[in-house]
Parts: structure tokens; C-alpha cells; sequence
């Protein structure tokens, strides 16, 4: 059985086929986010903090820690912060001594520059997820070495120099390669998280079927675990939350083992509570009596990540790290 | 590909591997709803009438009428109505007649009386689907030659003599003996919809992986469309819609057709139509747009069923029959 292992300094969460989905927090990414880059540029991570124990608290086991901000004031100031190359590293460094402070589930460091992966790498405890390499040659030999040197799984998104391709056997075949090079580099398949890229339905409408038929493929025959950014499905579309509360049972029942999502959205939750259920990856049905109660309690008025971290707090499994 | 073709006079529904999800209301049932029996006792067909109406303008394209009713004050005068063959023919005649004189789609007859059923393919118009075979003797020798005679399609649910098993191969063999039997009378297995048996997964941790399974197999193996009782797999549990929700995405995901349930809950009703656009069987989003009218209007406060309605009469497309 593949077994993906993540670590914090205190907690360990796997990604396999008999775990239920684990969902990988993706709030806390300036990319798109003005007012957070802003107040990273001021040095403010109340945000950030905020984000990482709310994301905990309604049902995230693993956060993404994205360092793509730009820093527009700064930049204008000093030309060196038109490089991503000098504001991501000492940023992400930042930004996971802040989320480790303060929560103790492990992380995924995530950026496109590989030297803002190596100061993650540097300064995360336990065992984090390293997101991404994908099929493109520069940044095999450049992320794969990484990996090797930190024993770290990592995220493989199947594009390459040709870019993304909408056919999804090259898709397959550019994870199958990603899969291949690792093992050169005695890095092992069940270390490897595949993303096969997921299209918007709304645009490609056979979208949702290739991600099914590729994650079935990608754990048959690659015998690997996936990934993916889950809301994509649904771009363009009206009630998004609704699609994207299809596509998570649909791509849980096809194989697919976690996704990097906004876990402050019940609905969604509801959904991958409920596929983990009838996937029998809920022993007694716990997690839905508890998400039940949480959601119960929203009827009262409170939000979801308001009566999530009520529910954990009074369970005293809160995001807060306890006393070590 | 596999086509179970239902007609009512003026309509055409498939059910099938490349369609829609096919869903079959089944409201109309004074089984375990006593007011509903009262009223029929009475002569009073109102509630049916409405729930004919508001299931159709839900999304129902099919809709099941069982006539399963115990007339307790007629009983109290007269033992023959203690007598389900003496009141389920008469009944299921006069519920089809006055369905069908208020809606256009196909009906499904449903009763564990043979003889209701041959009343109901006496009475009914087009090409109803019948409900129900099983794998138990008697019931195959009384029930297959009507298939035959009236040249219908059967629901097939998965029980033998010795009841319903726990094991999915069970229920698998189940349902081959009755494809083979039907070929013997000469019914083809595109007539043919399974029924495989959801259990509550409240009840049996593996109730959901089982469906799947064996939906799966059905489809591949015996080239049958597959049908349940959808809202079984929750029996028991909190937030049951949460649940029914999941379940039906991930019924569709493993090759399910079609669902006998109750279309007048916005939460199912959401799903499927997101099942079938990530399947790409709703061409342009077009289904997927109109449901998402439909739960904005809801926000006002009009209940699913008032604004399913309000928008299926403004498109001009109503359940009511038109002019012919």
C-alpha cells in the first residue's frame, strides 16, 4: 500500500489508500491575495496566523506555505525585490517559524523558486511536503536533488517544457517520467505525489472524466499518490462550492488521495467527510457526527470556521500546539 | 452502449451509460406515510397530484408509483381489504390514470403485488419501467412473462430465497441469474436496470465501497443499468442529506444510472446535476446553470420545490401536460 509520510516536530499525517483524504490548506498563498501581500510587506502575519489555525480548525491536516508575494512598495524603493529569487527564501523562512509556532499540523512548502524551497527545507521541522517539481528538465535537476538531500515527498505536476498538455496520456506520461527520474535519484514512487492537473469543466467539458480515468491510472500503474488544486473544476462556473462538492467524492472514489483546497468552506468538507464515510475511512462514523455538530451549530448563525474552532476547542484538540 | 428506452405518450427517457442521471421521484408511496393512505382511503388524490407536480418540476424524469397502501377503516368493515391483492390493483390503476392525466413522463410501477403490476401495465400509456423482479423464484415466474408481454423494462433487485445477502459476490451472482433468466424468456439485457442493494452505511462500514463494486461490475460484466434506493445508505446517521449528497457523486463516478429517490431536496438535486456535468453529460453547463437559478432563487426564501417550479413555468416547461 502507498504511504505517504508528512511530519511536524509533534504530529504524522499519511496520504495513502486506506487514509481518509487528506486535505492540504491552501489559504495562506499572497499569490492573488493584495491585501495579504501588503501586510507581509509590512511584516504583519496576523493574517497568516489567523489562516493557519483557522484552516486547522475546520479539517486541514497538512498547510501550504506559498512565499509568491510581490512587494510593490519595496520594489520601487529597491530593485533586487523585482526578483523572486531575493523575496521569496528569507519570506518563506518567515512564514513557517510563524505557522509552526503556532499550529502542529506538518507543511507544504510551496513556491516556483527553488531557493525559496531550499530556506523552507532549512527551516521546517519534521518531515514536510515539497511543492513542486514538475516535468520540465531545469527543474528535475534542480528539485529532485532537494528531495533526495532533505528525504522529503513531493509534489509532481505533470507539465513540462511543452507546457500542459489537454491530452491526459501525455499528462500521464509526464508523470510517469517525473516518477523515473526520481527513482534515478533513489527518490521511491510512494514519495512522489502526482497532480495530474485538473482543467475547468466549464471550458473543457471532458475535464472531470480525465481526472478520474488519470487517477485511477496514476495509483494502478504508477502506484502513486495525488493531488490537486480542487477548485480549479469549477472556474467560470456559477456556484462553484456546488461543483466543487461533486468533484472531491468523485475524484475520493476514483483513487484520488488529497487535495491542496480551502478547507474554510463547508460544503466542500461536508463533501470529503462524507466520501471518507462511504470509503469506510471513518471508523463509526466520528468525524461526520462531529462535522454534523459543527454544521448544526452554523444554524445557529456562527460561520463554519467559527463553530469548527468552537467544536475543537471544546474537544481540546484546538490548532494551538500543546505544551511540549 | 446500453439504452433502458421508458416512454410515456408524448416522452422519451433513457437511461444510460452516456445520459443524464436518471432520476425516479418516489414521493408517490403510502408506504410509512399515513396521511398519504388516509387521503387515498378517502378517494383523495390531492397530495399525489402535488407531489406529482412538484417532483417533475424538481427534476424527477421518471416518476415510481407504489401503491402499497393499508386501508385500515375500509379493513375495519370489509376483510378483503386486509388483502393487499385486493387493494393494490384497483389502487395502482387509479393513481396511474390520474398521473399521467397531469404530467408527460414515463411512471414506474411499483408494488410487490403481481397483480397491481399487471393492473398498472394495463393502465399506464407508453412504455413504463417495471418495479420490481427478484432473484426469487416465484416472483420470476409470475413477473417476467409480464415484462415479456408488455415488452417493458425491469428493475431487478438483488435478493433471492434466502434473502438479501451481506456479500456483494452474492448479490452479484443474484443478479446474473436473473439477466440469464430474463434471456430466457427472451428479454434483452438492456431491459434490465439492477439493483444492486444499498445498505445503510451506518450499519455495514463497507456498505458504500460494496455499491461501488458493484456497480462497477454490473456494468462492465452484465452491461445492465443500475438503479437503488439511494437514501438507504444513510438510514441512521445525522445530516442523512450530507450523506445522500456524497454518495450519489461517487454512485454516479462508479457507473450508476439511475437513483429511485426524492427529488424535492435541493442538496441531492445539486449533486447529481454537478455529477452530470463532470461527467460531460449536460452539454454547455445548460442543466447545471438552471439548477444554480433555482438555489439562488432559494436564497429569497422560496422553498426548492416553490422555485423549481417558478422556474420550470417560466421556461414554458412545466410538469404539466401540454395541449395535445
Amino acid at each position: 500500500m502507498t504511504r505517504t509520510v508528512l511530519e511536524s516536530k509533534t504530529k504524522t499525517v499519511v496520504i495513502g489508500f486506506d487514509e481518509p483524504f487528506c486535505v492540504i490548506g491552501e489559504r495562506i498563498n499572497p499569490t492573488g491575495r493584495k491585501k495579504l501581500a501588503a501586510e507581509l510587506e509590512l511584516g504583519d502575519f496576523t493574517t497568516v496566523e489567523k489562516d493557519a489555525l483557522e484552516q486547522v480548525a475546520c479539517g486541514a491536516t497538512v498547510l501550504d506555505i506559498n512565499s509568491g508575494a510581490v512587494f510593490s512598495n519595496k520594489m520601487a524603493e529597491d530593485p533586487r525585490y523585482a526578483d523572486n529569487n531575493f523575496v521569496e527564501p528569507p519570506l518563506m523562512r518567515d512564514l513557517i517559524l510563524r505557522v509552526q509556532a503556532i499550529t502542529d499540523v506538518p507543511l507544504c512548502i510551496d513556491s516556483s523558486v527553488p531557493a525559496a524551497l531550499e530556506a523552507g527545507l532549512a527551516a521546517c521541522e519534521g518531515r514536510p511536503l515539497l511543492n513542486s517539481v514538475t516535468g520540465e528538465e531545469e527543474r528535475l535537476e534542480r528539485v529532485l536533488p532537494l528531495v533526495k538531500k532533505y528525504n522529503v515527498p513531493v509534489v509532481a505536476i505533470s507539465n513540462d517544457d511543452t507546457g500542459i498538455s489537454e491530452d491526459p496520456d501525455v499528462r500521464f506520461a509526464v508523470a510517469k517520467k517525473i516518477v523515473e527520474r526520481a527513482a534515478d535519484f533513489g527518490i521511491p514512487a510512494h514519495d512522489i505525489v502526482v497532480d495530474p492537473l485538473v482543467m475547468p469543466v466549464g471550458a473543457m467539458a471532458s475535464a472531470g472524466r480525465q481526472v478520474f480515468t488519470l487517477v485511477q491510472r496514476l495509483r494502478t500503474e504508477l502506484g502513486v499518490n495525488t493531488t490537486c488544486g480542487a477548485s480549479n473544476i469549477s472556474f467560470g462556473l456559477p456556484n462553484r462550492h456546488g461543483v466543487n462538492a461533486a468533484f472531491l467524492p468523485m475524484a475520493i472514489g476514483a483513487g484520488m488521495t488529497s487535495a491542496i483546497m480551502n478547507p474554510v468552506r463547508n460544503q466542500e468538507m461536508e463533501a470529503i467527510r462524507a466520501a471518507n464515510l462511504l470509503m469506510n475511512h471513518d471508523d463509526n462514523a466520528m468525524d461526520w457526527i462531529k462535522l454534523s455538530k459543527v454544521l448544526e451549530a452554523m444554524k445557529e448563525g456562527a460561520s463554519f470556521a467559527e463553530a469548527a474552532a468552537a467544536a475543537a476547542a471544546s474537544s481540546g484538540r484546538g490548532g494551538r500546539r500543546r505544551a511540549r
